[in-house]
Parts: C-alpha cells; structure tokens; sequence
C-alpha cells in the first residue's frame, strides 16, 4: 500500500473537501481514505496539511500531434485556417512527426494536471504507444474522412491492438465531422461501432457556417441526423464542439451514452462562437472540456478551459450563477472520464483509479482557501503551475517540476527540429 | 551600465521581434539596444539566446489589498457581492490589513511580469509605502464616495506626500463611480484635479443595472456628463470597465489624456457583460487592461487578461480577427503606461525606462516561436509561469522563482492569520 498523505481531498461528488489519506493499491487503485495521518504504508508524497488533492484533469477532446503546428495560421477563420494552414502541413506529415508532437503535449498535459485525454488524428499507432510510454490514460481514434475504407481500416486495426491495453486506453471510431465525411459512410461507421462495441467521436456543429450547410446538404435537422445515422445508439457518442447545437434538440442527447466535450478557448479563438452550454446543463447534457488541438487555443491546459467555461457563460449570459466552478470540475474530471468510457475514474473514493493530482495551496494565491471553497479557489484562482504531482493508476508521472517518465529535454529538441523542417515547407 | 544580453526584444512599436543586448545606464533608464553579444558592461542576466524581453505588464485596474478578500461571495451579482459580501468586510479593515493584502499582491504581480499597476482603495499610505519597497510603479487614488471631504482631504495628502516619489508613484484623484458619488461632488474633484495638475481613475458603467440608473439619475448621457462634469479637461483621466460604454459616444473619449481599462475577467465572472472593445479600438480609444481587484478575478495575473481579452471578443463577435495578439500585448504594456501619466514607460527603446520582463521560451510551448510570432506566442500559448524574471528601473525584483525585495513566506503568513480573522467576523 502507498500513501498519500494529509491531503485536502475534493471531487465533484462532494460539497466540501476533506483532510485524509488517501491509500492506494498494489494495482494502482484507491482502497481506502482514512483521516490525516491515521493510514499505515509507505508515505509517496506527504501533503502536510497545505496540498489539495483533485482527480485528474481529463482533456475530452485534442488533436495532441498539434503542438508541432502551434502558432500557424493564427487569427484565421475555421475554414481559412484549415484549407490554407492546416491541411496543406498536415498532408506531409510522417509517422516521426505524430509521435514528436504527442510526446511534446504529453510534456505539457502531465506538468498542468492532465491525466487523461481523448485524442483523433492519424499515425493514431504513435499517439498510443506515446501514451503507453508516457503512462497517461487515453481515448484514441483515427479521424476518418471521405469514404476511405483504408482509414476505417487502420481505425480498426488501431482498436484491435490497442483498446484496453493496461487499461489506460480505449480505442473509439473516428468519423471527422459531417462536412468532410458522407452520411452513408458514418452510418457504415455506426454500425460497425456497434458490431465490435467501440464508442464513436465525431466534430459537431462547431462553427455557423457549418451548421448553415449541414441544414442545405443532409436536409435533415441534427437530432435526425444522429438518430437516423445510428450514432446515438452507439457505446460512447462523444460529440466535440456543440456549438451550434440546436438548444431545443438538447434533451434528446441527454442520454447515459452521449456527451458532449465543450472546447471554450478553441470556439473563441477561432471566432466559432458560444456552445449553448447553459442549455445544455439545464437538460442533463454530460458535458466534459478539452482544448482542442494546440494550433487553435493554443495551451493543453485545461485549467484554462475551466476557468474560460465558468468566465464566458456568466458573461455572455449577465448572470454570475450560470456555470459554476464546482460545474467546471465536474466537467473536467469526471464528466469527462465517463463519457469517454473510463469506468471508475474521475473521482477521489475507494474503487476508483488513483487518477490524482495535487496542488500547492502555500501559496499567495490560496490565503483564504479551506474546506469549504477548494473548486473556486481552483478555477478562478488557480492556475497549472501550482501543479506539484500527477498521478495516474497510482504511478506519479510528475513531481515538483519534472515528468519522471519523459525526457523533456530530448522530446523539446526533437521537436523543434521537426518543426524547423515544417517551417521551411 | 549593465546588460540584458541575448534576448529576443519586442514591443508594441516593432513588427518582428529582434534579438539584442539591452544597456541599462545607472539611472535605471535604457541607453541602447545592441546586437546580441555586442554590448559591453556588467552582464546582469544572459538570456542565451533562448529568452523573450517585453515591456513590463501594467495592470490599469486594480484594488490589489482585496487579495485579502478572495474568495468572498463567490458567484454573485455585482451589486449583491459589494453591499452583502465585500462592504460589510471593508467596514472592519485597518491599514495592517491594508498593507498586508498590498504585499501579497506585489507577489504574485511581480512574479507574473507585472512592473506596474493603478490602484483605488482607502489607507492608500499603506499601499504606496508597499510599492516603494517591493520596488514597483504605481499610480495610486483614494476612493472617494459621498460628499466626504475627509476623504478627498486624505487623496489630497496622499498626493502631497507620494506624487512623483522615486519616479515610481503618480497619485490621482478616485471618485468610485457615478452611482456613489454625488455629481456635484465630481465636478468638484475635476476641478480640483485640473488646478492641482492630478489625474483622475472613476469606475465607469460597469453593469448594466448601473446604465440604466445612471440615465435615470443624470438625465444625461454619458458623454454629457464627462463633458459637463469638466472630467473629460483633466490631466488624465482613467475610466475603468466602461463595459455598457454607448458606442456612439466612444469617439468623444478618443484624446490623449482619456484612457478606457477594459477588465475583461471580472466583468465576465460578475455577469457584467462584454465592454465595446472592437467599437473602442475602431474609434481610436486608448485601451489598456486590468485585472481589478483579486475578489472580482480572482488573479492578479495579466496574462489571463491579454488572452481572456483576445479570445472574449472573437467568439462574440464571431471573427477570428478582432483583438489580435499584439494588440493585446500593446493594450498591456505601453497603452497602460502612457494613460496612467508614465513617461517613457511601456517600451524597450533608448529613452524609456528599463521596466522589462524576461520570458522563458526554451520549454514545451514555445516550439515554433520566432522572430515573427512572439506577441502570438505569448498570448495564445504562453503564461505567468514563463516569467524569468521582472526588472524595473533597472532592478531585478523577481528572479528564477524567487521574490527579491519580498520575504514571501513571512507575507503569506501576515496575511493568512489576517484573513482567519476576517472569516471569523
């Protein structure tokens, strides 16, 4: 048994937070929380009364690979950004490059308190063994679009080599977005996620444009659209995006299986706009956060995403109660964790993955912190560098300063080379 | 002289950034920008080339002792939050908590690249004996509400003994807001403050409630009453939030003397609403930035602020181009400085004062920052936690993770037992 110790212990299912131990298993699980002090094993980090303990930050949607194209294109258009910028980079892309921008994200992801993220791309093989190596947890798919049955291929093969390797992965279908994929080819895609029980990310509705066009090209509105594609009965319906999202279509996704992964920094960016996230709370939607790619927010830090969502809702709305900070932690952990299909992760209780983070509260910013206000002090205090650990299945990843199972120093070098070569293109 | 070698310079009068020396003459003032490598002196800090140097981060808006009262009334109106939660508590402060809030700003101000900030509160000896010994710029107002001559007595002695100290302090006059000070009141401060030669800081049409009183109470437009008042006549005059700020008026404040502090966190955490940014700028209205007061933010941190300002108004105004980076960066250096009376502030230029931050870029999320993307990269993907260190006058305040003119452990201690004392009350 090790043990962290005298720790101030919040999670999304609880009002206030709590002094205790927390006493992790041989296999990486938590098996018990006793008061401050009173768990016996050996002591793997000691919080001395002045460290927070949360569950670990979960990413719902990224594109990690990105981080090699950050600072590209910048203050364009959606649709400029990604037909002039992006596409024409990505088109070059190798194997070596997926895997330098993966690892260079898991840098960042590990150091701000992310433990688990949901990532579509392609040369997906690269993100998975990055991940495995890293130890983060992860929901990978391999964007699909056209009608390319290779790419379906290669999103299966991911999904027989990978999903639930050491538990930490999860291998989901990819289909792009309702633009750049056709409706046969995404019901193809429901019925195959169906047949070999995988989940499905889709990118929905991000931008008025897009919306616009779907109305004119599928001649169907978007509840029918995901009923009559099959995708709402899939295993996981993980939707990114949702900004144009109909509000009076909103119940119909709240559902057990669905969620849909709010990306505020990315949508605000990009000009794209404001989820109706509101909405989407008072129908029972499972909302969860992510940054999106580093190209278009540009950190993979989801305090930020946190702090962004519970800031812009109260604005937009002129009503300072709409999106609380306890919200914003639910979304982010484990909102998060389940919609992805991680079961028993996300919160800080006995049976659940030791997916922990914790955060130094000696600190200028926390004088006025206690038992009763951890989640406000987090988001709107907080922020990523009063990280001091991360901890996945009871592994610490992240200590003080430096990732115990990266070479940050080689994986910052490597990639700057590759992204030199990317910027003589 | 001393030396800043090897940085990579930028400031809101460059297009690209340029690597250089920076000489700083005794006096605390730049004489030259060198090649890199190429100037003589004492090297005072080497950036090796892997280094960004801005202008220091001005922050136009703020209370910095209600760091005291973080946390206080989490996810209220405005008006609820000051009359329930904020004036109650401010009732009881006495110039210890006054000075202790101050001190537990400056560290996280200079920690996080802040050199300057304007600051309206009360026991402001407090605040500006701070600033003199943490070594800060700052421009200092009493609050002035009601008819109290008292009060104005003390903003006027505040002046009489701190204005034009050290060349640090600049004191103003502080009217709080048309809601809480009479008109009559008002026209006698801008009178005041015009034979004087003060500037005047006025909170300014913050929320929507207070719009629509205002109208009923003046019965007459804003404009007029800046106009009529003589506030628009005064040296400077600093108007803060301006987030119901008719559009239609903004061209009448586009003068040198006028500047409009656009706090863009608290007024969305408040609910007050989006300010006329994109209407300010296309106006030729100078902005700056401000994080107002740790109770309403809840960081000191204007990092938050350039991106939250940059990001806030694309996703409203759907379009991806309004608020650029640099503009955000100008809004948070030299457009702050220049509107709080600061000569020769803002810019890293021969001539202008040696307030600089120095900028880690060599980890994970400056891969791709160059000569022409470094205000992009600091606001999109950079943070506080990059700050390397944060000189004024030519003196290093913070280095490398530590306070230089602050016992940072003996203030966060001050101001927690001062802080259990206010939760007791």
């Amino acid at each position: 048994m090790a043990v962290i110790r005298n720790v101030l212990i919040w999670d999304a299912e609880r009002s206030d937070a709590e002094y205790g131990d927390i006493v992790i298993d041989g296999g990486g699980g938590i098996s018990e929380i006793t008061e401050a002090g009173a768990a016996s094993g050996e002591i793997m980090i000691d919080g001395r009364g002045r460290t927070i303990a949360l569950p670990g930050l979960v990413n719902s949607h990224t594109h990690v690979s990105m981080t090699l194209l950050r600072g590209l294109g910048e203050e364009l258009p959606l649709m400029d950004w990604l037909q002039k910028k992006i596409f024409p980079v990505e088109d070059r892309l190798r194997a070596e490059h997926i895997r330098a921008g993966a690892d260079l994200a898991m840098i960042e992801m590990i150091a701000g308190g992310v433990t688990c993220f949901a990532d579509m791309y392609y040369f997906m093989n690269e993100v998975a063994l990055a991940a495995l190596a890293t130890g983060m947890r992860a929901a990978l798919s391999r964007g699909l679009t056209g009608e390319s049955a290779r790419k379906l291929k290669e999103n299966l093969d991911l999904a027989d080599e990978f999903n639930g390797r050491e538990g930490r992965l999860i291998v989901q279908l990819g289909p792009h977005a309702p633009f750049t994929i056709p409706r046969r080819s995404v019901e193809n895609i429901a019925r195959t996620a169906k047949e070999k029980n995988l989940g499905v990310h889709f990118h929905w509705l991000e931008t008025k444009g897009e919306f616009d066009s779907f109305l004119a090209e599928h001649g169907t509105g978007p509840i029918e659209y995901l009923e009559q594609t099959g995708l709402l009965d899939v295993r996981e319906l993980i939707l990114a995006h949702g900004v144009w999202f109909p509000p009076d279509g909103l119940r119909a996704v709240a559902r057990d299986n669905v969620t849909v992964v709010h990306n505020p920094k990315s949508n605000l960016k990009l000009g794209s706009g404001y989820a109706p996230v509101r909405q989407m709370l008072e129908n029972g939607v499972n909302v969860a956060l992510g940054t999106d790619g580093a190209a278009s927010n540009n950190r993979l830090d989801m305090w930020d995403e946190m702090r962004t969502a519970a800031l812009m809702h109260k604005g937009y709305h002129l009503d300072p109660t709409v999106l609380s900070a306890r919200q914003a932690v639910r979304m982010a952990t484990v909102n998060g964790a389940s919609g992805l299909g991680f079961k028993n992760v996300g919160l800080i209780q006995a049976g659940y993955r030791a997916d922990i983070i914790l955060i130094d509260m000696s600190g200028p910013r926390y004088v006025g912190c206690n038992r009763t206000n951890v989640p406000e002090f987090v988001v709107y205090a907080g922020s990523s560098r009063d990280v001091r650990a991360t901890i996945v299945d009871g592994k610490i990843l992240y200590k003080d300063g430096e990732c115990v199972t990266l070479d940050e120093e080689e994986i910052v070098s490597r990639a700057s080379k590759y992204r030199a070569e990317i910027d003589e293109l």
